[in-house]
């Protein structure tokens, strides 16, 4: 009976009932599973449960069944275990399998390499279409894509492609040289995860062959890693940008693990904070004898704060869509600094006349009218080029998350703030 | 030598040649093209170009090509333009052709039926393996994707699919029957396009098969419109979160226009900013009596700003991932309520020690301290339970932006800030 309700079940579906039932009952469920189906459901779970998994068949019948997993999400799970533990597992399997998945491990994290397989079809250009096919069928059990064969000369350089779309149409004898595609897409081996996805997605492929500087065929990176590469930077560029945390904080996070990955950032943000306080102690004097001043303290540091946000959000995306070029950056940080001078002159504009209402006070009116306009106009600048700075430094734009800037922005504004203020003290006065 | 040169080139790459072109030049372009060749252009334009490349076309010869485009991005554009346009164009198509376009512009926006397409390819249970690959052949050319042919009952029901790989490793004379899996994971028509998404990344597909309310089988969701989703998601919810603006701003985007898409945002948030100036205004005795107080309240704003926008993109990451269920909601809260506290704890204590030793006024480091603890526990609640609300009123809690939370803490946290200030006043002038 269990049997049959484990039957067509994806791998996805499988990987919640194990999850769903408790330890000692998961056991049990393996034994109603065959190597592949639990190799399957090892590729759905997380480092914790795969660990846990691994533990529960011991080194022997687990290199049977690691056996049986993509190479990609092998090597994936061995580099996330520890160096002996995955040189264990490796030591009882197939020698050149070893070999093989050692290799994908090699790869730069978060690159084509690391994410590829090599799990997919190859065939010669003096191949037939009927020869073709019958690779395809001998392959069909292991290759992760069978959308496209690829092409390869002597030296395994890639020199074309043919779609399963292409085989099905042409006549049985058609040599491949003459139905292949010779101007492939490919990516070399060591760009960024991110990049790979976004070629996939322009050229809406299904897979796309990794080679080396050579033009040699290493791999494949399929849509489906894709998707959760995705996924997964979406989440993170999330995060920075929120200062969230880097670690992801998900349901299984205990509160004091969520304090304790929040805590780096607020540190950090309220030391900046007391400094802000700082240099509004150092304007004491003209505080003192114009208390209404703090009453606008919270508004100008705040917008300020926003424009900036708003700034940084655009540029981050803007620079992950169209890349760091001159022209892109010239482009936005006029455009970013126009923005910015509209925006104060409306805001200042309209927080001069109702603070000047409010208090009955125009010089106090023009003070915050003015500030405003000026810390709007630094704010904008702040969220654009702060973000293009980490850039050129080759760090992460996201990290220069909205609440560091909004703090940043907190220290420009109330300065800009108190020095017009101080200047016009005598006028505040009369 | 044009014709030579544009031999081979993948859609989104004839996209970036006719684009780099001089509007005369794109003309002359176009009579070097096939009619498929200019309908593959077509897909990859933004609205204007295809507007304006239409209009080149003349109503005529444009329908010709439109006629060549996916059915589903030709909804897609027809649904833009407007209402007579479009009528117009479908007019001059084949009849049966129009309805089947029309059938797709009438789902819904962001769901399952506006995303999907109608050309796939359906066999019947009793066909056999040879004559699905005949089916299969015949539809080559105009099928979006082969990897999965779907088996539908004479009521057009959903009742298996059968991949191409299951096909290829099966003999010629057994009946579909025999191979197909029952269990098909399908999704209805009117699920949210982020679901879809969801779906086809949890098991992996690269198309899933959209069904009506009885099984019937509509249409198929591929990949490639499933990352153009995912991109397009993220992007809004990043522009959300951060107040950027509903509208896409980007490269081409005016200076006017980018300030005139973040206005309504900052003038609403000056209005918030404003108000809480009113209330410091309230304790105005308080803070000339101790102006020191003044020092402190960027801080203060500003850190429980900053604890409730790292909730509040927790809690939208969280809720995105896991959906709205109780139990996830009361995990969500009584975690982030937990991690409230810590953090209000270890932050308020430091800045306790901090403030009292830098005035001089062990009193004022306990009103700061406690202060803190307290705002940052209420900070991380409306950064948990604002979005959690908005989930509940059918509004996306994206627009819950950070800002937003920013400048309602800066309310909440300075009016208990002056309420201590106030309870404890004789003691801070002692
Ligand atoms: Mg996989
Ligand atoms: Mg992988
Ligand atoms: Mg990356
Ligand atoms: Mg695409
Ligand atoms: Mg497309
Ligand atoms: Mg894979
Ligand atoms: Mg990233
Ligand atoms: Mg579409
Ligand atoms: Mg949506
Ligand atoms: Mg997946
Ligand atoms: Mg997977
Ligand atoms: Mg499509
Ligand atoms: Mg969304």
């Amino acid at each position: 009976a269990i049997r049959k309700a484990l039957d067509e079940l994806q791998p996805y579906d499988l990987a919640q009932v194990y999850l769903a039932l408790p330890a000692d009952r998961r056991c049990r469920l393996l034994h109603h599973l065959q190597k592949e189906e639990i190799a399957a459901l090892l590729e759905e779970l997380d480092l914790h449960h795969q660990a846990e998994l691994i533990d529960k068949l011991g080194t022997h019948h687990a290199a049977e069944i690691l056996r049986r997993m993509s190479p990609d999400d092998l090597a994936d799970l061995l580099r996330r275990l520890s160096a002996e533990n995955a040189a264990a597992i490796l030591a009882t399997m197939d020698a050149a399998y070893a070999v093989r998945v050692r290799q994908l491990m090699g790869y730069a994290r978060e690159t084509a390499g690391a994410i590829m397989t090599d799990r997919f079809v190859w065939i010669k250009p003096d191949m037939t279409v009927r020869e073709a096919f019958d690779k395809l069928r001998q392959y069909a059990d292991v290759a992760e894509i069978l959308n496209y064969l690829y092409v390869v000369d002597p030296d395994k350089r890639l020199v074309g492609v043919v779609s399963i779309r292409d085989l099905l149409q042409a006549g049985e004898e058609t040599p491949i040289a003459d139905i292949m595609v010779e101007r492939v897409i490919s990516v070399p081996v060591d760009m960024d995860q991110e990049e790979v996805a976004r070629v996939i997605e322009r050229y809406d492929f299904v897979a796309v062959p990794v080679v080396d500087r050579e033009g040699r065929l290493l791999g494949v990176v399929t849509v489906d890693d894709v998707l959760d590469v995705i996924f997964q930077e979406a989440g993170e560029d999330f995060s920075k940008f929120s200062a969230a945390s880097k670690e992801a904080i998900d349901l299984r996070t205990s509160p004091l693990q969520g304090a304790r990955r929040r805590l780096p950032w607020l540190l950090l943000l309220l030391v900046i904070g007391l400094f802000t306080g700082s240099i509004v102690s150092r304007f004491e004097d003209t505080l003192q004898r114009v208390v209404a001043l703090a009453f606008f303290m919270p508004m100008i540091a705040g917008m300020t704060g926003n424009t900036g946000t708003q700034s940084l959000a655009i540029v981050i995306r803007t620079m992950a869509e169209e890349g760091l070029r001159a022209r892109i950056i010239l482009r936005l940080v006029t455009r970013e600094a126009g923005s910015g001078v509209i925006i104060g002159f409306v805001c200042g504009t309209a927080v001069a006349i109702a603070a000047g209402l409010w208090q009955h006070n125009l010089a106090l009116g023009v003070v915050v009218g003015l500030t405003l306009f000026l810390t709007l106009i630094v704010g904008t600048l702040a969220g654009t080029l702060i973000p293009i700075a980490l850039c050129f430094l080759r760090v992460d734009p996201a990290v220069a998350s909205g609440p560091l800037i909004t703090t940043l922005n907190d220290v420009f504004s109330l300065l800009i703030y108190f020095t017009i203020a101080h200047f016009f003290l005598s006028w505040l006065l009369a």
